[in-house]
């Protein structure tokens, strides 16, 4: 099976998926046909001197570094990691030290790729009786994607929205065969039922990374989507993406570090207004809510605590279309005149460059900005995109009604990464929480019933009773849009009706749900305890 | 008056300073007393022109970036940073943007280099109606230091321990003229009574760091100390220090790291072994409180929740004497039994080089490590070397009774970076949060005293009564040993006599005394909070 890079497991959703993609409708889709097009010239010019790649390796993990990427570092490896793979022959790969294939008599062993919602729904419902199970992420946790944006400007702490992973499926921590791997997964042989792994790329890691094989009965594959950047220069060097934890540390840093950096003696009206120039790209949720965040950060906090700059914050959401398309219409206008009278500026209009101090709109006018949100979608990851299977629509790995990926045995797929093949019939679904959420209890139940009925081992599901189809249903939307008031959308669809409510009372019920949604009892504990810090003390500025 | 550079404020105290000073008494003392003495060969080597310095710099920068040192990273460019202030000619200084001196009618300026315990309590005690602040940091917050090692497990949270200086004193965020700036402070004329300032080094920030000056009318020194390595080879890039909330936040994601990569297939025995064995050297306070915390996350913690490599972790520390050695003896005898019992191996020993997986002893046994702790105590540092005034015993700012820098005007220094004169017939006190703090309030009383006598503005004090001089009564010393036991030690000094405890009822009194006296009610309410959820739900391991 395909070569296969970098499994993604970020699972940050934004409703505007595809907002941006009259633009540009194709990035993607050329490359998840022919995913090595794109590396022939560099095998050509480069030799097959291994020191030396690693040295390109080096150099280009160093240049990125010290350009202050906000993205997570092996993301942005593409062009040095293929280099390096290139060189890891079948043979290499045998030589892997590995997890070998289970046993007749010991359990079957699933591994699941990821822990976004898919995954961590997937790992807490899975019989641990009847199954042992490793999970491969390059993170350890799930991250409670809804309150992210919350995160940024302190209303919610970091680790408040964070649940690891082995109190998901304490299994992974207990169990003497169950596993959890900090790894990125780069390669999947179905044929073998392997997948191959290397230890994820950080700060603190030594330079080459540790690689490893497992063997799998089933394999589920989790792993995530990207952020969408429609290849427009300049976005992964000086934007933030709103996804994971790290990003929305890095965003909160670099927000008090301008607020800080802006009162220095001698600093320029022009670069005081430039530095406290927030610009959200993406008029989604996730852009809505951040924005929202936003402004009540600064009508409450920044008011009180960086009164010299106080006048010099100013908060655009940028956005080629409307903002919260998905949402019924009544509640996009209670949204956009909402923004507008608590200082967010919105804009209708299309980036065409990004530059370190400034954007370029297609209209040729300039942008300067001191802190860049991008959140206009997510589309197939680097790893999705190499796998040589069928892909539906957008790019993703297709699956059936029961979320197989039917040209292979005993591979699943769901979430993000996964979408339904044209001959089912159905549409892709889009790349929600809630997607991902019902597809893994859904699988939950599949696998303790094919596993029940003793198919739960390698090539032994073809007798077996798979249950029912998957089938979707939307239970509406929720988005906060600051200043204690919310949009609450029942609807099922953006044409069906529903009832929908904005305002205080939906801002309630947004709270009321996601305390009750959050992972843990934990979380719920620190959610609670944050909200009523904020409202008592204001958020924290501590610059760490 | 001379060039200085790097102002530090880390202000994590160390009860076991000097513990190592027996095999290196020299290290800085030749350095305070001529600090340039080591660049004239630079000097000569390296041409004038801005851009290769320039050039230079951003690969010292890679490089150790690249090494993934564990220090702030602006500590690490003494000798690039050194190269660059060189082309800092005193005409280039004028020409630096500034906070203009006061003018007459305008109340004094207070200038203060720091953000540790000294500078905070002066911060926060100083009249704003006679004053107007100015704070130069290259932290934002004072950090809780008797509590962070207990983050670095997870049994408090780092923003638990962390206060915002703006909440401290609330003028600096809100008085039209008074401030705080994220700098470091880099040089000092006293004469002009100006210090000269550059915007700290971070990621995120632009290559070349913005500088200015600022007028003082009085300058208040707190700008900490440094931790010591003794020259030993390898120390800076291979040890965690335990002084700053990125320090702790560092050794969590580290020891979080090593404990998922050593479940990986294929590890052999002999990696497991190095990379779960926690190293600490140095038994001080600092040191055997976090060998202590790290016991406690391993009898609960890792036993429960990393059951594949539970029998692999192992903590040693490394004290070249005694640990504890200001405790009483009956203290330090309990100390070394608790410890000893619940896992922790204590080894007498003397550290000769640092390698990337190992330690040399001078006994010349290796000790492999995965996670290791620098914790010696701490000296003066760069900035306090390179200032030429006198200097104290240990190369300290060398001070009167009233805190003053007698050689020049208007000068006080406090804390870790200050130390009584020989002719004062005083002794140096240890640098401890508790001298710290006591200094900063009394320095409070002494300024509002001269204040009120209108001796604020500069070249005013002469015919001021500036009070009584500063005297330090200790009060005591208390240590933690894990698994809810603790050290009292309310002997003035290491030979008085007086009542010491040890055990549950110590620990009580630690973690009351502490909770009573951490900085504001924010913080209260999380430590109380993670106390209560670490007992309840264990530490959080997301790696995040």
């Amino acid at each position: 099976m395909a070569l296969a890079r970098i499994a993604r497991n970020g699972l940050r959703r934004s409703g505007s998926v595809g907002s941006y993609a009259s633009h540009n409708d194709t990035p993607y889709e050329g490359l998840s046909t022919c995913s090595y097009s794109g590396t022939s010239a560099a095998k050509v010019e480069r030799g097959g001197s291994l020191a030396y790649l690693t040295s390109i390796k080096k150099v280009d993990h160093i240049s990125f570094g010290s350009r202050g990427i906000s993205v997570t570092p092996h993301y942005q490896f593409a062009q040095a990691e293929r280099i390096v793979e290139e060189s890891d022959s079948e043979y290499e790969k045998q030589k892997y030290p590995s997890l070998e294939a289970t046993k007749p008599g010991e359990k079957p062993r699933v591994v699941v790729l990821g822990t976004g919602w898919a995954a961590c729904r997937f790992l807490k419902g899975i019989d641990t009786n009847i199954y042992d199970v490793v999970c491969i992420s390059p993170r350890n946790h799930m991250v409670f994607t809804p309150l992210l944006a919350s995160t940024c400007v302190g209303t919610l702490e970091f680790r408040s929205v964070a649940e690891p992973v082995t109190r998901i499926q304490s299994a992974l921590a207990k169990n003497p065969k169950s596993y959890f791997y900090l790894a990125n997964c780069t390669d999947v042989d179905t044929d073998k039922h392997e997948v191959y792994c290397e230890t994820a790329a950080d700060v603190g890691l030594p330079h080459e990374p540790y690689r490893f094989k497992v063997s799998y009965d089933k394999l589920v594959i989790a792993a995530g989507s990207e952020p969408l950047t429609f290849g427009i220069k300049g976005v992964k060097e000086h934007a933030h993406f709103l996804r994971e934890v790290n990003h929305a540390q890095e965003i909160r840093k670099k927000l008090l570090l301008n607020l800080m950096l802006s009162q220095n003696p001698g600093i320029s009206e022009e670069e005081k207004e430039r530095l406290l120039h927030c610009v959200v790209i993406g008029g989604g949720p996730t852009g809505v809510e951040f924005s929202g965040e936003l402004s009540d950060f600064i009508m409450r906090d920044v008011r009180q605590r960086y009164t010299h700059v106080k006048n010099y914050i100013k908060v655009t959401l940028i956005e080629a279309n409307e903002i919260l398309s998905s949402f019924d219409v009544g509640l996009r206008q209670y949204a956009t005149k909402h923004l507008t009278k608590h200082g967010v500026r919105l804009v209708q209009g299309v980036v065409k460059e990004v530059h370190p101090k400034k954007i370029v709109l297609s209209d040729g006018s300039d942008v300067p900005y001191g802190l860049l949100v991008w959140s206009t979608g997510v589309g197939p990851s680097d790893f999705v995109k190499s796998l040589n299977i069928p892909k539906s629509h957008g790019g993703r790995i297709g699956v059936d009604e029961w979320l197989r990926v039917p040209s292979v045995e005993d591979v699943f797929a769901l979430g993000d990464c996964a979408g339904f093949l044209e001959q089912t019939g159905k549409q892709v679904l889009p790349a929600l929480a809630q997607v991902a959420e019902r597809q893994g209890k859904y699988l939950v139940k599949l696998f303790n019933n094919i596993g029940n009925q003793n198919g739960g081992k390698a090539f032994s599901t073809k007798d077996v009773n798979l249950g029912e189809a998957f089938v979707y249903n939307h239970l509406g939307s929720m988005a906060s849009v600051g200043r204690y008031k919310a949009l609450v959308d029942l609807s099922q669809s953006k044409d069906a009706k529903g009832l929908s409510f904005a305002g205080f009372t939906s801002w309630l019920i947004w709270r009321s749900a996601y305390l009750t949604r959050v992972v843990s009892w934990r979380n719920r504990v620190y959610v609670a305890v944050n909200w009523a810090t904020t409202l008592i003390f204001g958020r924290d500025n501590t610059r760490i």
